[in-house]
């Protein structure tokens, strides 16, 4: 299974709290990084198989070891591009790996609210909308993970207690099981956040026939 | 003009680093609290005029304490409620002052995204739709206020550089002036985080007919 990460740059009080033992484990690991998260990855001493952003919080030093740390050349952006940081190096490693099975994206979440919610949103984009369910947002208490129409098992990870279900979207017929609040075939006309569910055993269930949904699993 | 302050139970690191000064410097204010935010009121020594929540997180001693700090009887809440924390106290806060001009709510971000997504989303839930645009959502580094379609006039924060328009439906006829990248009657068919615009004077200008929006001021 072919694997990308990628750090963005949200603030590192929100990565999880093993992030620099992952890199350091895993030396193999496929790595991209965005704006300051770039940065991040290139003062850790990781190489980068692709880094982009418009670098408006940095130094010239620091995009200059970016630049250092990249195997293919820096992108540089204005600051006014139609699409977010994150949105350009998903893209990115899809151009590079159209074979990947999985993106990973640390740094997404913290901080600015116009960029978590643009982080979360954008899989609703046309363009990215068929990307998203192998992507997987993971902070310090959350992993959050995109699914489009279908009937699907998650497992819960071992250090999560609750479950979300995020509708990005009106939903048609979302069904819920194997969890402490159940429901069974119900619509919803607009965006909304069925939180603090739990699951009851390791594996939880649901489906739905339209729209799209975030799953949420997180801790306290 | 009547402001009502309320704290919810989100992680103390994401309230404004002189959040503890601005109570004691306004004795006078009225607070309400929800779940471990009623906890922390109590333990700053802060009446409230209501507290409520499910208090799954805290001890008998805490629960004692809030209410004591309670000016009105402490409702408890069984986990499996139908409405979040936040729009409990919310719908408490106007049952107790319908007069109210401003609701200020801290601790409503940071730590689970499920509860966050469910506090900005709130705004879209039949009963609260109409309380929305007197609320304002303050963290340490973003304020978020609430608008129903029409043309409104905001001014900058000071502390704040960045402006972010959050679409929390499908929007119709979207006009931004006085920011530094202007929109002219755009619709948008879906939810979408249009991040990282900045004012270009004390004030912006933002006008549509449709849907509703959030406004996010923020800063890095």
């Amino acid at each position: 299974m072919k694997q990308i990460n990628i750090l963005v740059g949200g603030p590192k009080e929100n990565l999880p709290q093993d992030f620099i033992t992952r890199i350091q484990a895993n030396p193999k690991a496929i790595w991209l990084g965005a704006d300051y998260g770039a940065v991040r990855l290139a003062q850790l001493g990781c190489q980068m198989a692709a880094a982009l952003g418009d670098f408006d919080s940095s130094t010239a030093e620091e995009v200059a070891l970016v630049s250092r740390f990249s195997q293919t050349k820096l992108q540089r952006f204005k600051p006014e591009k139609d699409y977010t940081d994150t949105e350009l190096i998903l893209k990115r490693a899809y151009e590079l790996y159209p074979d990947l099975d999985e993106v990973v994206i640390y740094g997404a979440t913290g901080g600015r609210l116009d960029h978590l919610l643009a982080n979360i949103f954008m899989a609703t984009r046309p363009g990215l909308a068929d990307l998203m369910p192998k992507v997987r947002l993971i902070d310090c208490q959350n992993t959050v993970t995109f699914y489009q129409p279908g009937s699907y098992t998650i497992t819960k990870e071992a250090d999560k207690k609750y479950l979300g279900f995020f509708l990005l979207t009106p939903v048609k017929a979302l069904t819920l099981g194997k969890v402490k609040y159940p429901l069974q075939v119900v619509d919803f006309a607009y965006p909304v956040s069925l939180a603090s569910n739990e699951f009851l055993d390791q594996t939880a269930h649901f489906a739905f026939e339209s729209g799209m949904i975030a799953v949420i699993q997180s801790k306290d």
